[in-house]
């Protein structure tokens, strides 16, 4: 059991808590929690920490001991694991992941592909819940500029509820070529925009789709949104402006899901 | 202008954003920012308060001026501002609002009611985002028991973007009585449940509509689903065992939405 502040592994860990860019150099994320370490898959989990106080938890959910015993794990006090931990009050279990590599032409080659392109998304929240909405709605791939929320934030990868782990995502310097790209492939493009000229509903999503989501604040950049094939819109009642970002992008992934399923 | 911390409406204001019961007993609320200013309705402010650094920021947005002057505002020193204010990087304007009062009997009348009940939600946030979403697609109400979040609570006023000021909501002790009501009088009453049989999109919401939104942890209770008419479900593709709250009240509310706007 590891007992003391320290440890050169505790003092690794709470570095990689504070500092997202050490994680991203090395090529790991930190994840918290019985959910998320049930979710994890096995073969990209490096390290478990568990606090000494929360065995006996962790033996009473349903295969928890084995995936612990296979995965193997480090006991370090309850005390050591609060100064460990993200959140204020820690469920006593945290894992370091290796972070997996998703290439864009990999994506693109899926048939009737369906991708949320994501521009200068700020809201750690926002960004996790599109990627749960995500996966439930069958998407190939999320799609985010440099000035979206980092995923491996730890509010990010809450909000998923395990989804991280699953929904294929790169982050691009150049959105714009991305979005020519997809395009290119035969994608269709359509920017979630105010001044939408038709209803979502009367566009069909059954071929190869992307959707641009734009900033919380100030929706979609003029010159990412003149890329796009259509501009579609959200009817909206009373005065209502927008709808929140992960709202908007879920209904639209789940118009396109509803579309693909329904055989009318 | 007000420049000590020992004034009593200062003192006042600082006591109502630390305790939300004080805020209900006086029949208040309290929002902040220009876009909430903007969008209150004026025979509901009842006092205004504006920094001495935040006049310039003020006078550039159009109307916010004149409506300043309408409503009547005290100016007080920007620090005292960051006392009063409960946003860590305040915008400079806070205001006290009467709460409205709705009555359910009133919003069953309206014709083909669409409305959302919230049980025990807890995140203030997913409550302001049903909100907005809510006023998007036009509910004609949102029905709360007492474990849900306080509507008055000011992440959820923020997250509602004004929307707030004009979806009209009751709380109630007694949720499943409120539920009898609503199938007494005709509305059709669906669950979202994760054993629901059938998906969403198969139902026609075009008469009287109630959706039933659970806890975001626990979903809803089996008392509640058990008055429901219908249990239904939203498609998940991948691992994912249920979408956020605010989500699938969303995705709920604007499918009733397109469907009753649609001639098809």
């Amino acid at each position: 059991m590891i007992t003391s502040s320290s440890n050169p592994r505790v003092k690794q860990i709470v570095q990689w808590q504070n500092k997202a860019r050490e994680r991203r150099d090395a090529g790991i994320f930190l994840t918290e929690g019985f959910k998320m370490f049930g979710e994890a898959p096995e073969d990209r989990i490096l390290e478990v920490y568990i606090a000494d106080d929360t065995w006996d938890r962790a033996a009473a959910i349903p295969g928890m001991r084995e995936k612990l015993i296979r995965t193997g794990c480090e006991t370090v006090t309850s005390e050591l694991f609060r100064k460990m931990s993200d959140t204020q009050s820690p469920q006593g279990i945290l894992c370091v992941m290796k972070r997996p590599r998703y290439r864009l032409e990999e994506l693109l080659s899926a048939p009737n592909p369906l991708f949320i392109v994501l521009e200068n998304l700020q809201d750690p929240g926002n960004l996790g819940t599109i990627v749960r909405s995500g996966e439930g709605a069958g998407v190939t791939g999320i799609i985010m500029g440099g000035g979206t929320a980092d995923i491996y934030n730890p509010k990010t990868i809450r909000a998923t509820m395990g989804s991280v782990f699953r929904v294929p995502f790169v982050y691009t310097e150049d959105l714009e070529g991305a979005v020519e790209g997809l395009r290119e492939k035969g994608v269709r493009v359509y920017a979630a925009h105010l001044e939408g000229e038709r209803y979502y509903d009367s566009f069909s999503f059954r071929e190869g789709t992307a959707f641009l989501i734009g900033n919380e604040g100030a929706g979609l950049s003029r010159e990412l949104a003149s890329r796009a094939d259509s501009y579609l819109k959200i009817p909206m009642e009373g005065s209502v402006e927008s709808l929140n970002a992960a709202v908007t992008a879920s209904i639209l992934m789940y118009e396109a899901h509803r579309q693909r399923a329904c055989s009318c």
